[in-house]
């Protein structure tokens, strides 16, 4: 096994890094390195395995372990945002997040499909603890009839007023987009909830789950992740560490992992006043 | 509004009448149809409207009313298998089926990308309230580690006993299938009672609902359908009446529509079979 | 390595042979194994390795080979029909080829989105050297202007009084098919004749070459994957060899891999003419 | 016919012009309209059939026409940049753009499924008469061996070269992708040119064209849709005319069409270095 030597300046050295000299550790989460002893056992395992530096794809709980690596040990970590939330302070967009959104839009075309009925009502619940991105996202480009956030506290007596009106007037797009962790509860009984207001209404739910996170990546997550994946390498060579790396307004940046970590990303809520409007 | 005669009979007239002269009424189910009455008043419509013969795409339903039409008025109808459900006697497949299965492959295939991990357990609950053949069909091509049939009298502690199998294995598949229509209940009630059994088990949920339904159709449905399109022209214009066209054996039969809603089609046993060995 | 035995005899044996038995030699095509020579030296690597049987995937090149493994050493071997081409005796379907046309008929219908243009002809190449089983299923699906075969002898008069037709009636359909073995040339130079007879017409080229041989299999393939598997296995231990199995009107049948070899299969005429109906 | 009046001010106008309002004027290229005269005839029809203002979605072409009508007439023109090419100055991606590489990247993934036979190499025609921008994106996302680009010098010799140390280093990436529009000639003659230097080598050829310009469009196009017809249309309502808007940085941004028509936009040619050290 030949481990990435972060001493080495060209850009041949980047290229036989990512391609014969890197190596996939394939780990995943584990309760035991978040004590400093597991740390330390880590921390052990990689220099018995002579292990130079890491790149560490993830989210807040992977990146909070590697600057902690670092801190502790002065492993050289870079960190590169991988989560399909999109939730990640200092990057326009994290790895997986385009695909998920393009899996989503593929299974709600499917639903509209056979949509057009007048007097049904389809709910589809997405992926998001936390945050709205695939939800939001996902309403503008099917043109959800409503879209029910964790960051918005809209109440349900709103959302059945849009459905209200929505059936008032007669619309084609009947689809209701759910965030699993919006605050009016579980998507069944949101759908109890309208058929309760209104006993004509058909209500069908789709709850997609784990599907989200599969499939091929997108051609946009591929040149994401080859932007990063050489920005990560370079970055190591160049002395860099304890950093996420991002694409911020198309260019490469980095920022320090404890801000990476500490800062909230808000919701873009002209997209929500755009999918208002493409709603109606 | 030009209408099928069904007097002609060359196989140009076929293809005028598919290409140009037929009419798509885009009908859908109605209580009115169900009385005499309302069977009237829609037999008027048809005579008004010029309508020579109907040639009705749907299941046990839609049979039903157009054997109605044909023996209370004379109206000559030929009935085309439509449903996902495949549930119909007569035909190896109905229209839909293929499409659909191929669906829940893709979208099973996409929770299986990330299934790897040694302690999770996915549930898929896919159509069939009555008929588990989209559950049977699926669960094979997957390799389900097992599939929840309404025809099926296992019980919850066979499902149990069959998980705690899986897991002593260390299986790679832990994903299972129900079917909606299941006698175990819900597909979230039968995860909750696994993982009260199995707490150390973290399970996922997944209802494909109306997905199923969309998307473009598969080579193999239009095929289907072109076959039986074209032979249910030739029959009208042959003086046939009554029957619902399918294919078995890939050969284009004919059965009588009363027929075909009354008998029941059995799930393909040996299928279970294989679905078993390859589970395992 | 453990090797499936042939001498048990229960579904447990099955099962066991294909999920954790069986052996994947991944193998291909190897000009030496023409040779008595060649054939030597493979089955005493065969013999090394202490494999007890072959199944053989793959078309009439695999199958001679392994009905001389089985003529010239006795080795058992069974055959699965295993090409995209579906132009094996003994079986209704091959692996591979339902999937393979549901991959030509997306992209097809990728090309016919923008295909409205009245003036513009597209030609679509897919393949099929000595059989026009894709070409023809994918014609059928798509509702494509014409289709030329490598069975069938038109002119390129016929495929010009074609175009002229079609073009005179304003259809929506303006999609020519061509099997890469078609005795009318290359598409290019066919496309070309066209334009030279219709100087007016802006024609499109698609050659989709070998990415029919990709992509995630469809749900009947998996299924008749299934099915040959088992079949196959349990053939093996029920002493049989020497014979491809195969599905007929959906049944597990077995021929002589002689047999498969030496006969040919026709394409469905039928399929043609409603082709044809379904094109104008 | 209702149009959209533009000298309201509320969202609610917005929302009504792109739901109700508005018109799909579907039309189409026309040599005509590149006359004064042509343009004359345009604009009469235009009044009389009171429209207010032009929402013009298209490349140069397009915008030309948008530009002059504003010019002559004084209609309110606004373009969105709509080409698969993304080779329009003023927004980092056109609509469609983002679609089209996700189909070719999913028709390579196809090709490479079955691609890594040692003794062959795979060459790809996709879209890009004078730009390569699909070509360039596609091979980073596919990590092709090399691309081959409208933009580019390289010689023959080049690419002989490239193939000559790929095929030492053995690699598994055999895939090279080629513009159109490239100076090396047609992908067939560069293919029979690789063979002339290695006669041992299989090369199989695969030109996508008009595939992709289909499928459903990616959720990053409607997105971007979104935004751009709800950019373009309050706008209008703002008094602003004769610009394209696009989006930079994630902004909506504005850029008069004559600037939009001439400027010229580059290569990024740090994603070329990047597709240069993946595909090693």
């Amino acid at each position: 096994m030949d481990n990435p030597s972060i001493f080495a300046d060209s850009e041949n050295e980047t290229r036989n890094i990512l391609n014969q000299g890197g190596t996939f550790l394939k780990s995943a989460r584990c309760a035991e390195f978040r004590s400093a002893e597991g740390r330390k056992k880590a921390y052990e395992q990689i220099e018995e395995a002579e292990i130079d530096a890491l790149v560490v794809i993830g989210g807040n709980g992977s990146f909070t372990g590697a600057h902690l690596l670092h801190k502790e040990y002065g492993l050289p970590v870079i960190g590169i945002p991988g989560t399909i939330d999109n939730d990640l302070y200092g990057t326009d967009y994290t790895l997986g997040y385009d695909s998920a959104t393009n899996v989503v839009v593929e299974c709600i075309d499917k639903i509209r499909d056979t949509a057009s009925s007048h007097n049904r009502l389809f709910f589809v619940e997405v992926m998001g603890r936390d945050t709205g991105f695939i939800a939001l996202r996902t309403a503008v480009a099917t043109g959800a009839l409503d879209v029910v956030l964790p960051e918005e506290h809209s109440s349900m007596e709103d959302l059945i007023s849009e459905v209200e009106k929505s059936f008032a007037n007669r619309k084609t797009s009947n689809i209701i987009i759910t965030a699993e962790g919006n605050h009016l509860g579980n998507t069944y009984d949101i759908s109890r909830k309208i058929v309760e207001q209104f006993p004509h209404i058909d209500t069908k739910v789709t709850i997609l789950g784990h599907l989200q996170r599969g499939g091929a990546p997108s051609c946009m997550d591929r040149i994401l992740a080859g932007k990063l994946g050489v920005a990560a390498v370079e970055a190591l060579l160049n002395g860099k560490s304890d950093v996420m790396c991002g694409v911020e307004n198309q260019d490469v940046t980095f920022t320090p992992l404890e801000k990476a970590i500490s800062q909230k990303v808000e919701l873009n809520m002209d997209l929500l006043r755009i999918s208002r409007i493409l709603a109606t």
